[in-house]
């Protein structure tokens, strides 16, 4: 077993908001300082990470005047160019200031709205000096508590229109530039516009270039829904979707933890490993996880290495458990094969079809031995096989 | 304010399976005699209701020989003749007889899957021939326990594959029939296939024949994984696909729970009656709740009286919400038809609106009055105003 | 129907931490002024409440010199002077400052447990001082994210120390004053120690002096956990335990939403005020909710009025509804005061009653009407009976 | 690392209904044939349990003639004495017949209440008589879809009454037995009373003996209402409660899954273990699970002999994980066992402590390094350490 430390080829990245939250929440002040994106950048380059990604007002203060602005950007870069650390995605800020309280490409207010395009397309041009290849959109405030309030249909007909402005400038500029939007059920709303990876795919149908938009998915955002996250990760990479996918961890139907990678529900992390690895998916491994309020300075930097070393044991055991001769006895008797043959034949008529018969008794009794393979899958990630 | 007496004409149709529930749950045995299909219609007819649906099974005991089935279905069509009521909508049950312990369309095993294909066909024949034109299909076992034993593509490609082929079968056949998706987030398997309305309204994206399958959704099935039905099929509506609804109630992240309509989530079935009547749905009403097993027949007829009731109170309510100066006002106060503005002027250019400056502390301060707004809703709801 | 206007004796208290509530929460910056205290003793008692009720810190502000303190709490006390307003409860901030971390009672540092004693004690005079006559105690902070971190037999030791050291010093003091624990299951720490209602009352009786210490359930707490309030409720009062009570609204399993009274699940607010006006529950009707973001000052002054006016809409409701005679009727169909008659009758053995035989089949087949009565409930809330 | 093979000296116990199961539930017919009891205790023996469970109905069919009746008991006597398997455990089936619609010891109706005493009190014959210690209480039906229906005041009253019945039985029978309540927050009624742990402990206090009643809690039904089961076992084990516990999985907040021990919540398994291996919990491990319906009998003997082997890994990892010295640094890094030493000093007086300062901002930036800790948790688990 190697010792599973992280290499730049192994694409891990962070947002700079993730290190770098200080730990305000409703109920708590800051616990931690306010960390510069430069340091971040030579910290997590040293941990071994591929990159590091940001919200505008993550690496410029909102309110910095342009010399602040250029200097911190210029920092940054250096940073960048010194450690070779790279940006491989951008998001913008659209939740924290009170002009977002109702949303912001789905506010309620005109004026709010097209300030919201103008923050994106601003931090867009960063973006794509920095090389970004993806621009992640997180409506969080963009749902309702109450429902009288919000007008679904042209919250989504405003949303589209967002996405078609987007698109349509990123291709006059020729930009390199992609879209995920990542679904959330609530929280900071009562609950949120495109709540799951399935509401999101959906959207994006309908927009006027679906091609340039795809998915973020996050592991506790669908787990705060109670949904499986491979199932719907499995969707979105069938869909052709997953441009970027949020690792993390979440305990259940509660609020949005944001826990380490590997933490929370331990077994879905490993089958999302398997998962991603086996797709082929090649985006960045994105952690977007908030270290406790517990923790200081130390134990933030800790827990984003452990981050990186659990996906990095986490691919060890899947690949362990695919070459298993066990497991692939186990995966044939559990008919797992058997899935991927069409249900009609090659040329196969309903009518031949329909005078087929079986014996419902016989055929009733069948097991499935889907309890070897998981106890399997539970022995590998137990490290006991 | 009316007796709130249901006509055919309010289009509130019921599943035989539902007032026909035995009471039969992990827990428990059944505490109700089976009811006759026949029995049923002449019972919901006297009641008010304008159709009732079926499962194969619901109707004819499987194993039934040809002469039984033919004598049910023949006294069954005697019943809505004399009565007048309708079948707009069949299903089949691909999910009680263990050969579907894996799924039916996506059971690994071929020849279930083959079998559950034939099962839908020869239901669709008789769903044609009482005059249905919506086809549903809840895949309740199409789901899985462990991830190991269930490959997510393979799945969503049999699934496509089946739709696929009815679908063309459809056509080929003229029949004048839809196909309508009923989404479901666990229950009776650990994690199901298109657990939300939003994943079911992708896959159905990526079919031959998307204009032939919409979705069916289930108020307690949305409200299962703690998601808000209303947002969902104002979604479904958007996307031009609410083919059918499933009305019921659901007290929260739990166990289907099957309530009678108006039960569980009040408000929220308030905003829904308000949603399908503004949205000028004109499908079924369809009720697809279970009487609790502490209810005996009279219980169960009661609580099918009151499904209907409480839509037509309801229905009464929003009407007047709608028709209330104060609430006109109140949601001009929270921008609601603002929403209704496209962000972008008509014929504007992006260099326009990056021109553009706010003052984001007074924009910040503005207040948006969404509590005054839910508050006449629920004073509506409440009858005091 | 009277007009619902609260007067003093309905008993209506508030936080002065929910009308204050500025808006800071993890994804949004605040978006309100702070509230002066004494401004908003005088604005709740316009609005015809009977209380007010704070943590020591939103009285003053952390840090305040003690002329700064002693001038603030002067202004306040001239304003309940002035209006009349009581401050019958009082509560200590143990959870804002990072120092609270890890808890408070329970943190694993000593220092911090005894510094939150001298913060709760110093609290008390003053809670005395203005005639409080309950003191709450929500232990926010005393929980875990991981199992390893928290020795739970220890927490519940240091906290079972922390009341018999509070209620030792209450008793020497002389003060007429009782506490009242606050459970909730989770936010901000992953899990809090005492969840429930249920897990605050068995830990209650461990203490020394029990018969001081009560709980104070809060709606939203006990739904988050997906638990039926009332039933909650119902179990405090059975146990002489509902010292205080804190009302507010929740949609579901998700983030603490603290929506106003009477939102959320509407019919458990029916009945909830059912039972506390039944149950001769004769303390203050405490509001503990957050307006929503999304307001401004107006709808926080709003939301607050609403919270009153929807109890006394819901207690007019449920004094309706047990004054039904169809109500009667219904209850005693569904055997409700047959739940009253001792099981044993008086006098009666054991072998008597093992002698005794029914029919399994008979009684199995009985119904207990319960939809019907529920339907009742509906009505009454709806307005429509 | 051992083979993980299971001994007697394990006391690993069994349900017949366990691996009894035949997959009846809401949506699915049986799946798998009876299986008699004495063929059970066979196969548990060679697998290395310790002993069998059951339900009255589960060894013996109801409605069996008192000769039938006794030819199963002496079998099932006989396969034991063959096999030197205990009974350490009985239990009574009050939910499955009809006649339990409105649940047992707090139906609504009295005969059925009086029915139910009998019921548990013959079974107690046969439980005494085969040496069984211990009886458990599962109310699965006591409780209510509708709060109107449930008077919870009389529902305690008449919970305890069977209680207190029921332990002076005992003790004037002079049995060796204890009670163990089960809690369930919902499933099969809509909400259950005695819904947690917590809410059991509370309840138990109340009684006339006390002594004679702890709980036994199941790690799914905590898991249901998104509590954490380690936490409510570490309440139940200091208040000297907890007589008994179920082991299985669960996946998060839906309905009662069941699943194999080491399934589900991977990490609080590992956390259940290590607590009740520490804490010298010395009762039996008693396995609660429902193979899936997609399995056959081998299927189920697989799995069951999966829960043994799950918890045996699991103690061998919770053993290394406290002899590991880096372990033990973390714990004392993360000052775990400073919460054992009391707030107070010994012989220290309040005003002491009242006169002691801390410098706030210091101890506020105090880091508790849980990180750390739990990632060396997660690593013993990962079997990488």
């Amino acid at each position: 077993m190697s010792d599973h430390l992280p290499v730049p080829e192994d694409k891990f990245t962070f947002g700079l908001w993730t290190v770098g939250w200080q730990g305000t929440n409703t109920f708590g002040d800051p616990v931690r300082p306010r960390l510069d994106g430069a340091d971040a950048v030579r910290r997590l380059a040293e941990l071994g990470a591929h990159g590091i990604t940001f919200h505008d007002d993550d690496l410029v203060p909102p309110g910095s005047s342009t010399a602040v602005r250029d200097g911190i950007v210029e920092r940054f870069r250096g940073a960048l160019d010194e450690t070779g650390l790279t940006v491989p995605m951008v998001t913008t800020n659209l939740f924290s200031h009170p002009v977002f309280r109702d949303g912001g490409f789905t506010s309620n207010s005109r004026d709010v709205r097209r300030y919201a395009l103008r923050k994106v397309m601003r931090n867009i041009e960063l973006a794509v000096s920095l090389g970004a290849k993806t621009y992640v959109c997180w409506g969080g405030q963009d749902g309702a508590e109450s429902e009288a309030g919000k007008d679904d249909a042209a919250a989504l007909d405003r949303l589209r229109e967002a996405f078609d402005i987007l698109c349509s400038h990123v291709l006059e500029q020729g930009y390199d530039l992609r879209f995920a939007i990542e679904p959330k059920p609530n929280e900071p709303r009562g609950d949120t516009l495109l709540p799951t990876v399935g509401h999101a795919l959906s959207f994006i149908n309908g927009l006027e270039h679906p091609e340039m938009v795809g998915v973020n998915p996050e592991v506790g955002h669908e787990q705060m829904a109670g949904l499986n996250f491979t199932h719907g990760v499995a969707q979105a990479l069938w869909a052709g979707k997953l441009f970027h996918i949020d690792l993390n961890g979440q305990r259940g139907v509660k609020y949005d933890q944001d826990l380490r990678f590997g933490a929370g529900d331990v077994e879905e992390a490993f089958f999302l490993v398997d998962l991603l690895e086996r797709a082929g998916y090649d985006g960045p491994r994105h952690f977007d996880f908030k270290p406790p309020r517990t923790e200081d300075m130390s134990g933030v930097w800790e827990s984003a290495a452990a981050c990186m070393r659990n996906y990095l044991i986490l691919r060890d055991k899947a690949a362990a458990f695919r070459a298993d001769p066990d497991v692939v006895e186990a995966l044939a008797a559990a008919r797992v094969p058997e899935l991927s043959e069409p249900t009609l034949g090659a040329g196969e008529s309903l009518s031949e079809l329909m005078a087929e018969e079986i014996d419902l008794d016989v055929v009733g009794e069948r097991g499935y031995h889907f309890e070897r393979l998981d106890q399997l899958a539970l022995e590998h990630l137990f490290g006991v096989r």
